[in-house]
């Protein structure tokens, strides 16, 4: 099967950097494609570049010249998974909510250690209108953005470390998801030094897209994510004339 | 003081529309500026085109040459308003959470009447993010879409009235919102034969905006809605070279 | 257009502040018509003297003998609002909700800063039921009574701004009310020296109801707020003979 | 030990079945003593009659020349229980929460059956603040006023049977509580006709007063029902000139 | 009236503690019968032992000869109180949801003080399911196993008084629920050092089993707690061939 | 990797369904282990049978003599996973989880579609505890108990899809869950006549499963599932002498 890793940010290293992460952990036989949106952000780190990245992402999936069989939106607390579950019928798997539930087999609560603490409400809205708030003990920030994971990753982890230690101590947490999609290349190294499981959202992402595959399931279009009804856009998408969709 | 009254859809009509139902409530002294964004959809009833929506508007606002003192989202349980506030230090006003807050000063319980099914997911994600879910009793679609309302008002009406009656019914609602920028309109016509208070969001907003201008508030920055970052984007906004913004 | 805003206690000078705040953010046309009930404490600290407060507006709106347009209830956290909504046609505003309403347009958590500690669980109960907490992030108290404001305004500012930052840091806030109607005089000073926007509720709930007049919106009588039936009253208005009311 | 039992209306005879039924489930050794208010409505229905039964309630057992060991506010969704447990040290049941707590032993949801429309929002309302709505599966009116209950029984037991048997038929109520203190008469013929435990409010109420003086318990002053800080009061209590209290 | 209180453990030590303490506060003409289950751990403190405890109660319970009017299950925060109810018409009263009960009564906020961290989940599962969560304050642990408080009573009272201040000083705990069967002898020792209401699970069951019985109220069996269907077991109860039952 | 799959009653027939459906949607390489429980009901159908099934799982588990990599628990809506998951570190998935986790990634808002109305109940408690509510639509229940869909298969799917068309209409599903172990084998020919995606708990458990073991996850041990502390048990388990564990 194939599966498109959408990256919600422009940066081709991070894109790179998920789409192994993602291979690391594919089934054989299972091809795992990374995108690059077209257009928007370096990083996405806000409500302005989040709305950005949710249409780059459904307009580079939309552009994908193939069959493919899954998607993933590698975007931390980003918007725009509903979007594409209208455009597709294949499965679209959000990192947040993947980590998220995988996290809750594994123990009773969890908490998020995400970039800046800009970061933190739109996750907590992501998970709040995913339905998976409730066992969520805290999300919290390490105070380093989204590209300084790449630029000084042993600061980093120190810091993701530490935020780890914070959130089992104080917040009850029993197991941590790493919050952010430039988390990926770190996870080993943050796995060896705390005592509890942690859940990067790529990997957790990639085995629910193949599940669901596997077992023959779609997005339903009996309500929220009905096809979109075809009607004129206008200068849209960027470059074309205008059309009905 | 001037407010910038963005549709969020690429219908001009509509923009005329909206923005006479908002000068008509306005403040002698307010000047209402209706904008429709450069792209998107004729009308917005779904994720796909509220993403995009989200984008147009913004960039929209942030187009607009001249200063400004509040922006009205004119758009139902459209996507996007957290992004605005981060770009501006005015206020940002959503019709969805304008209408609700106002309802609930005039009864326990409120309805939103909106166009779609399809459109009810999507106002009561707004509402639930906002705070503004736990007196809502209701949202309910009459099953005509956006651009019907301009097509044939006198069967919209008829169908927005029994929707009322239904809501005030079944779900006890006490006051019932007008869940579409569309219905603008016909607000007069459906407050003659609904026995309960009928509030259009597009008039409640132009109320809650003038009077943020006049107590001196502003958008907060210590949180959710700080400033962007400043960094590099690709290919954005559309037709511009790569630019630091 | 008139409104009479009513002080939920017995102090003439605390009207007059509050009905100076009133005067000082109302639109041109506006006649603000402060009112202290005939009967009751001399500040209202608790729910024995809270419950006392409402029936002393009730009669106290009940007596007044000319027409108005809107009526707001000048006690931060108080019982009786919706026995005001009973009595009236005419828009109630309660300045507990008029500034959580005003709050959550500036920020994505709002708290409020009040006098004593036993006035949280007061406002706490008033927020859930107005459906407005989903948002609120705290409401601490300084540890200064009602009338130490008066008394002692420096310090109280002092306290106050401790406590504004405090919520800040500590719950996220990113709105600060002021908790209590007394507080209307100190409003400027304390917003000179907090980072984050401070709403004071009696200015908010004049620009609230002033909204509500002028967009012809009147109170739901179609469920919580049916008009009281007649009946029989024992010994009730104080100094009148029983009667049907 | 000795009880109060008090109405919160002005209707004698109402009173005197109140009595009547604590009497009949009370301990041997336990003195009920009912109680009318000295001023009010002749029937609580609605949130104007309702705060001003809380003050007269409250004004009643102020002035009880005798002790006593636990009061009990035998209104249904009635306002002042909190004032009541500021100004007394011993035990204050309200007949709601006993009704629902006992409720709550019997079966895992519980309806509420009561007498007007307009009683529902004020049931919905205190059993929220009690933290003991999760297990409500609905309030529901018999459309029969309080008063109706003495002057037809026989219409009102037919009309609160079919009552219960709706809400067990739609709501999945498992046990249901009798909304109003004037149908304590009508208990035994109402139990004997719905197949699921009915709960008189004025009799649970009873037994959870002996409870908690049995156990020596009394209401927390370390908090919410800290006891009113002494201050000036006008015209307060009716008839008195102005005193600290 | 006869009370079956079952201890949930295997220790008989701790069965006699927990009988002395029901029969101290029961009503004359109460006949307290303690039980030992058959089988099971010598303390329950985790959700292996907990499962167990509740198969072992159902078991204890079934097995006895005699008649009897209803049934307390001494464990805090355990598993089993829902199956009893299958079994049996009487009341069933569970020690966790009595002392929350009666805490609701006597403060706005109620806190339990417990043994070890690991008894904390349980018993704020068992709260969200009985619906008393809502005004729980914090389930805080004193760190001291379920043997400790019979083994070194003294160290026991210190840390349950040091936690107690605690949750009154942090959590705004207004009343404390002693979060232990096995705290009941200590009880009295606690009260006499902490500043406000202090419960006790089996004290508090007691009454409220007292008090249905005298209520005529029995578990209903319209819904959650029907009896279970006729059918085969295999191996089951242990030592007996299989049966229908 | 080796997964046992434990069913909770002790009806070998439907053990060997239940292994047939795991079986048919494993992985290459997974190695599929039914188990039939020791002791307990040939079918679990409420509270008493849920907690026996629960105990009697664990001691399946625990007598199995080899290694295994994961466990899942076959019943739907029925206690014990907590219990496993302290006694093992290897994930232990319970398939009520695993179907509610996979449909929240196919549709906005599931239903569960299961057997008997006293089934309900404990599904929706486990979704509760599990952090799954939120999106849970409904659980409904067909009528037909758990044996009922071996003896007459046609008739339990007519049943079965008649209540899937009922949770689309009339309670907006989305997506609908099997919510009985029992109808995995029935799956097939429900989902060709549903126009909505329908889970299988067994099979989602199965991908949920071999996923957790791919990613290296296991149960954190940091919290509520800490292993048993060791202790004596008397009489436990059934036919050996007491021992320390």
């Amino acid at each position: 099967m194939r599966i498109l890793v959408v990256n919600v940010n422009t940066t081709e290293s991070m894109t790179g950097a998920i789409g192994r992460q993602a291979a690391a952990v594919a089934a054989p036989g299972t091809d795992i494609v990374p995108l690059t949106p077209d257009f928007g952000a370096e990083s996405v780190e806000g409500n302005y570049e989040s709305h950005l990245a949710a249409v780059a992402v459904m307009e580079a999936v939309r552009a994908f010249p193939e069959p493919f069989d899954a998607v993933i939106q590698a975007g931390y607390g980003e918007h725009g998974r509903e979007g594409l579950q209208e455009l597709l019928d294949v499965p679209v798997v959000d990192i947040t909510e993947a980590a998220a539930s995988t996290a809750q087999f594994l123990g009773r609560r969890y908490s998020v250690v995400t970039t800046l603490e800009r970061a933190v409400p739109l996750i907590e809205d992501r998970l709040t209108l995913a339905g998976l708030a409730a066992r969520c003990a805290s999300v919290r920030a390490t105070g380093r953005g989204v590209l300084d994971l790449e630029r000084d990753p042993a600061a980093a982890i120190e810091a993701i470390v530490a935020c780890c230690e914070d959130v089992v101590a104080r917040d009850r947490a029993e197991v941590v998801c790493l919050g952010c999609a430039g988390m990926a290349d770190l996870q080993a190294r943050v796995v060896a030094r705390v005592g509890v499981p942690v859940v990067d959202g790529v990997a957790a992402a990639v085995t629910v897209a193949e599940s669901l595959v596997r077992l023959g399931l779609r997005t339903s279009k009996a309500g929220a994510f009905a096809p979109p009804r075809p009607k004129h856009f206008k200068n849209w998408p960027p470059g074309r004339p205008a059309s009905s969709s």
